[in-house]
């Protein structure tokens, strides 16, 4: 399950909660000095953008569907300058968050982009894996859904400033491969069903294993 | 898991119930006109209808014992006249709550019937397997257990107005073959608990048994 | 997973291997007497129609789709004359085979029936679950595939007699609503196939599916 | 999964804790007596000393890296005293607190003994299992850990007075060579960083198959 | 599952067991010199014996109901004299036979003690697990059943000579704490029968369950 | 579970196992007329080259430790030439092999290249998957070891020719996170038994947790 999703955010509203959060305070992480910060995880700004941004995950279609979100971790903003990046890491397999005490199992992790990749150099998402190591830069507005189990990092910035919103979350189905025939087979459902209509007989019986199989797989 | 449990109302809180309910106001669902209705999910007089048979279950042992509940859906109430009748489905895998919030996987679905199978013609609950399709029509306050996976459906209703509540429910097994296992055994441990008591060897053991295979079993 | 397969064998072969077996020598099973017999398991005529019912069941893919079968334990033949039926039981978990020491695990019992219905009554193949219990006489040449941890039994016959061929086997897929799940999802894959050929994405990415479920659930 | 933890309080700690609820009101359980009794679930005392040992919990990280707990059930306060002890039992598998509501799956239990062995005789935790019985008495602050699926008592007290703390927890990760196989993971990540430090190659690898394999077995 | 199994072979059989192979020539293992000793894997003399120990586990109804047992690895026969003695260890997961090209999954580990422990000093198999360390030291005959994950090993001899015969096996049911609760069950299946007859209503229900059970869980 | 493994055979026995099959008869395959040929599955030099493949995969510990083999299927040998090349396809989840009647299920597929990269044009080895598309084209005796569940074709040979050798094999370990998981857990105690020798305590202690988890995952 490793999934680009265009448009979580059309241009036009990525551009505004860019705005809305390079317009707060920052603080830094460990380690790069200035160069890489993050909204603090208790201010009012945070809460607005990530309100944002969790309704947009839950009017995408194809987020929903990809991801079976059982529960999403309050989204982090970070800014990477020049020589920002983060270590590459696997996730760790718990996470609680420090304000509502919500306690997750990480199974996806997702990379928001905010910045428009004219505009800066360098800070790839790299993910590695036994299919070797991918870099993903998307537009703006795109988001990238990833195993929190692969090794991850971004890449250090050579030119400008990124920013971007990154998450965990939890999903109905744990297993990736589970989730992953889920996907196929929900797209198969919705390309029969638009062709056929929802009452042919091949979608009502392909919907019904769909549904089985969520059945069998899913911890709601 | 196909069970039948009988008076989970006695004949007469049946009777009060349906009286309670059909004084309500209704809203007509898809499909059939005025056919069939349900009552809103949000009225009060539904709020009261649900308590009374969401504590009714709780004090059923052998629901408790065939279903394992985990969570309850809150129940829908709904009556069909002459012409009324439900399209044959299989339930959502998941589904939350329009009031309340809450998601749960649906594992069973319940049918309590409310009125008497002299009083309407039709309106069987058709439950369609691998086995065949059986027919159901159960005495005001019985009520069906039966797998949301399988196919089902209210018969048109021929004369008269059936009244019923229907609901999901999520249960601490999922698995239906172990939940049925757990079922028989219950019972094995029931019978021998009353002819040898309950500190009986072998009552013991197979006690020990039982709650360690819904330990293996039960998602909390 | 309780499925009638017609025409496993057709009419004049299942006549055929009912004259050939009704001319070898028989032996009387517990309990009935002469009224209930069977095949000895190491005649010769019994290994000859042995090969026949498996070559019969290795060319229906009906059979093979249901089934998924991983190993099919020789085949029992066996005749019930007024009188004559069969316990009810729960079929041992693993079977080990007389003569050719083979183990199993039976997952499915299977009942051939090869004399005509109208020549015999009562008879009735009974198998019990949580749905009731539901009777069976099929047509000569038919067969039953039915869960061996069902409670099942031969209803005693009151007239004729009836000449039938039961064996179990253990599948690939040893949950029953999994294999129940592929044998719909087969159904599908071969009606969209027909209809709109093998090399249609929906029918590769459907037949991809069910592969990987094969591959999930399959104990090769 | 069977483990003595020590110092889960300290010594001063735990005489402390002792004295608190030995001030309080206690009532008689079943069976012994005025020999063995325990604090009233809801009494102001028994918080505060519920949040004591559940704060200590909290802080011990051999505690989290043994049990991986999901929710802990509120402990239960005991004395015994000459002639009190408990029957043996395995305990239910789920368990509903009377005043908080809250449902767990009783995978493991804990005993904090609160009386120093020299203060009394007998009163020994007996567990028994496949292994034979095993007998334990530790010192006041140190806990025992178990399966909530072995049969347990506590040995009749034969002088002086018992304090014990007891309670169960539903841990992350329910099967119990699983999560003994982790707990043995994370002691050598632990060892292995100590002697290389958190960012040597092995430790970080250990580091990832640990997150990996919590992510596997996790119900969050 | 640690269980001691007596009399698997009588005493007298025992005795003439431990003769056949003293006779026999031995070779040296790794490490103790001459002190420890086993029979070549492919001499006539280990043949015969194996043979023994083979038949005389089939036909323990105990050992069949504890172990379940799927394939036997060729048993071996080792002795030990003073300063004698085995590394700890955890037995390797699949094990392939020298001779026999065979391959099983070790489960379970079995020690079959061919001397009276009258007759040696030392030598005990010691086991250690999460409930600490026990010692073994059984009578001439008698065999101890216990699971090849758990560290293992033989105490040095410090008089005398023991000789003994050990073995893997792969189990029908993988997993111990599911085959142990099968041990139990068959446990109170036998003693119910013993006392109600095979055709009890709820010694069928019961035996119904434990094939059901093990249909689950067998890979056969 | 995508893994590159060099030298599978050194470069000289690649030369000479090319030349010996370039020697022998060739059969065309579907599709491509004569651009695309195999080996026929009965010819004696298959069986010749089949078994020098096999003989070097059980040399190979990074094979073995990889793909955990239960069973390898008989290897094909294949040349493409200008214009040939293979569809892109899931592989089946059973084969059965014509001439051995082997039957497995195909967890991994493997393709070991014969010919030198500089000596064709195209011919690379697309795989797809949810990461994209990654193309290879391995130096000869090197072998790609990727799973049987992914979309894979080799893209149209356009100079020269390629021969190479795919084969299907079933894992005792179906669940490629599973096995990926424990060949990087062999990677650390391999890595760290050079280090500080096979008796250092966390050399042990993490030998035991890998055959454990084999243990608990291999079907043998």
């Amino acid at each position: 399950m490793l999934l680009a999703l265009p448009d979580i955010l059309p241009p036009a509203a990525a551009a505004k909660l860019r705005e809305l959060v390079l317009a707060a305070q920052w603080v830094a992480t460990g380690g790069n000095g200035a160069a890489s910060r993050q909204l603090p995880h208790d201010a009012l700004v945070t809460r607005t953008a990530q309100a944002e941004v969790t309704a947009a995950l839950m009017d995408s279609a194809a987020f929903l569907s990809a991801a079976l979100p059982h529960s999403v971790f309050p989204p982090v903003f970070a800014r990477h300058r020049e020589g920002g990046c983060s270590d590459g890491q696997v996730d760790r397999a718990i996470r609680c968050h420090k304000s509502t005490g919500a306690r997750i199992r990480t199974d996806l992790s997702c990379t928001l982009f905010l910045t428009d990749p004219a505009d800066y150099d360098g800070g790839e998402l790299e993910i590695g894996g036994r299919f070797g190591k991918a870099s993903y830069k998307l537009p703006a507005g795109h988001m990238l859904l990833y195993p929190s189990a692969s090794l991850h990092r971004v890449a250090p910035v050579t030119r400008g400033e990124r920013v971007s919103c990154f998450f965990w979350l939890q999903s109905l189905v744990a297993d990736h491969s589970a989730r992953e025939l889920l996907y196929d087979l929900d797209q198969s459902v919705q390309e029969l069903a638009a062709e056929r209509g929802k009452n042919d007989d091949e979608v009502l019986r392909l919907t019904a294993i769909y549904h089985n199989l969520v059945r069998r797989w899913a911890e709601a």
